[in-house]
């Protein structure tokens, strides 16, 4: 029995998980960063739960956190996203790939081109995580003094997406003509010149590769501001975000999806995907048992540490059982300090207490059996509240285990996830429509 | 019996071969552009044969020739090196795996990270072939009016092999302490921050990912110019070349290696691996047959465009049947023109005559039988104008076939080629050092 929405599942992971707790965790792989079997066996066991896609967070730096903090974290030195996600392509069939390619430091013909060899390579399972890294340390590594401010970042980014999809679009679907007979290998009127100049950008174009399989790989956006959600609702096919809770999240489902009409797009066609942490036990007792274990190892300095890049500043002098005090605005995500001020307004949490928390795992979490996880996210989907999620594994690989061998079969008896893949495109498993090629008719 | 010196082998390759005719070759793979199965089979087959390396040609661009030449080329629309490598690393133990970068159109840190990730993945099986991209319509695509002057090109290369250099050893091999009792991820006494501020890059560093396991990727260089020389001299593991004859070649050997004493390098830890176009045939005059079928296949316009690149310069309106007319002096690779105009000096060849060279493949070419072209392999060895070479196959899959099974074998069985790996790394195959970090001693 399947309802008339499924949910759809993404796996948003770093290699020894995003909780910074977690290389500590019994039975977990501390040196997941740097041991490609390992990733192998997660996401081989991702496809065989039928996941839509295996999503990898990145970053552009090490730094923004005191080092002695920095050195109890393992989340920010592992493999670069292009290489892991060409590798894995080699290894799977069907799950979907979704890479992050930062619009700020990047050039937007590498981005196009890295995507569209990598939807090439993997027939069809690429998506494109649109992000305009709010990390203030990356500029130092990229020749810049001062980090892009936010507006100018958003501005950018809206011109990085019109030029990579425009480049996508070089070629028809039948340029690729290859007449053994006549000596043609393509056809030139089948190949446009983008030539593209704009605010940001100069580039001429063509793409040096054929259209991707996909037309596009998907389209994934993250920011939850004001010009993230426009940029969304303009150009995003998957929405990952972090609401706080069920309320927050329907305002902000209507928000985006209401915006998509007037700019002549389906509503249908964008896919709101929370990320949820989801711990598992046997009784809701024993899974907020293994929560709290978990946070019990996040070192203090490495908790402040998380903190400091929620707010993008230095919370390290703070006084640990007071107050968060008063803090100056700066060029950091507006998204993130916002929760922070939320979340230590309303609990009236101290900054360890936020810290603890930050330093854990701050999000949207499911904490129960698979049974009362279930319903939880049955009702985030007939309530509107997301399109499915994007799971963070609290630690690897028994959370991830607990998710496929428990919560996934829960879902499926109850018709809210599917049993087989039906396509074979990330598109397919989205249920999303391909592209059309604004340059050619197919 | 092994000899003193043995060969060193690389597969330099496009899908489809570099020859612009190949496409058309009977049993050819006119798709294998986009067709990842066939280069899975490429690289196992070149693994199964012991090669030190595949090696992937690339370009930053599509046009640069006339558009009716244009149609005619399987070259320039293909894979992206790193998605394409990082994929075929998985499905691959053994065998080297060098991807391009280029130094004027990228970033050290991305450059650093990617090369980085890709030899973690390997296993320590990552080169970096370092080029400074010569064709002038790449600028075009990263929001250049101007291409960068050559002079200028070699010295930004020097800088950015530097920083990329410098990333590499961010962290010492023990940095990574994971001590779970203590909760220490890592040891940051054994993180350098490189904080490089030089005449064309300001990068903070450290590097996001942990030393490669090589120390650093092997280091390949392909200038031959008066700058690509020294350049090669001062940085270079491996030397990619394309010297005309023996002649050449020794001169080419003696003064690159020349140059490394004082320097303070050991000129053994430098491998010069020419490009060699091998085309093998039961006897001399079938070998002779099938370059000629082949060359046949190359239609006039396409050879007319190659003759462009080689030159910098549109040659698709000069007589075909008069002599090479004089040129004006252009920004593109000084090495490229340098050979053409000797070319048509030395054998008084007409422009269509030039231009059919350069269309099939104009540089160095062993035709022949096996044992013919291992008498030729082993004289270059051993006097000293290689150290094993880059083969360039004429057509696909037959002329990898013939390699590895009739040249190969030969080889091994006069004890000029490995029978099987003795080591796990690119390093390991081509005789090389672990280079040691530049911050921390081991």
């Amino acid at each position: 029995m399947a309802h008339e929405r499924q949910l759809h599942l993404g796996a948003f992971m770093r290699p020894v998980s995003l909780h910074t707790g977690a290389w500590r965790y019994p039975g977990g792989y501390p040196d997941a960063n740097f041991n490609f079997s390992h990733m192998k066996e997660f996401v081989r066991k991702l496809e065989a739960a039928k996941f839509d896609a295996f999503f990898m967070a990145d970053h552009l730096a090490v730094l923004n956190m005191p080092i002695e903090a920095l050195k109890r974290s393992q989340t920010v030195t592992s493999f670069e996203p292009f290489t892991l996600l060409s590798a894995l392509a080699a290894v799977t069939d069907r799950i979907g790939l979704v890479a992050t390619a930062s619009t700020t430091f990047d050039e937007p013909y590498h981005v196009a081109r890295r995507f569209a060899s990598l939807d090439h390579i993997s027939a069809g399972r690429a998506g494109w995580n649109i992000v305009t890294t709010a990390n203030p340390d990356a500029a130092l590594n990229f020749g810049l003094e001062e980090h892009v401010e936010h507006g100018e970042r958003y501005q950018r980014a809206r011109e990085f997406y019109d030029v990579v999809t425009g480049l996508w679009d070089s070629f028809a679907e039948d340029a690729f003509t290859r007449d053994v007979e006549s000596g043609q290998f393509f056809d030139p009127a089948r190949m446009h010149v983008l030539d593209h100049k704009g605010e940001e950008f100069s580039v001429r174009g063509p793409l040096n590769i054929a259209r991707p399989p996909q037309g596009w790989p998907a389209i994934v956006q993250a920011g939850q501001s004001e010009p993230g959600r426009q940029l969304a609702a303009e150009t995003a096919e998957v929405v990952f975000c972090s609401p706080r809770d069920l309320e927050a999240a329907k305002a902000l489902y209507a928000d985006i999806k209401g915006r998509m009409p007037a700019i002549g797009r389906d509503p249908l066609y964008l896919k709101i995907l929370p990320a949820a942490f989801v711990v598992i036990g046997d009784s809701i007792d024993e899974a907020r048992e293994k929560r709290a274990r978990l946070d019990g190892l996040v070192h203090y300095d490495s908790a402040i540490a998380s903190l400091s890049i929620a707010l993008g500043h230095d919370a390290s002098g703070f006084d640990p059982d007071g107050p968060l005090p008063e803090i100056p605005e700066t060029n950091a995500s507006k998204t993130g300090r916002a929760q922070v001020l939320k979340l230590a307004r309303e609990e009236q949490l101290t900054v360890r207490q936020l810290a603890q928390r930050y330093g854990g795992y701050s999000g949207l979490a499911f904490v129960g059996t698979a049974a009362s996880i279930a319903d939880e996210m049955e009702q985030w989907l007939v309530e509107r509240g997301s399109d499915g999620f994007n799971v963070v594994f609290p630690y690897l690989p028994q959370g991830l285990d607990d998710v496929v061998n428990l919560l996934v079969p829960e879902l499926q008896r109850r018709g809210l996830f599917r049993s087989e893949y039906e396509g074979a495109t990330l598109r397919d498993h989205l249920g999303l429509p391909r592209p059309a090629n604004r340059f050619f008719a197919d």
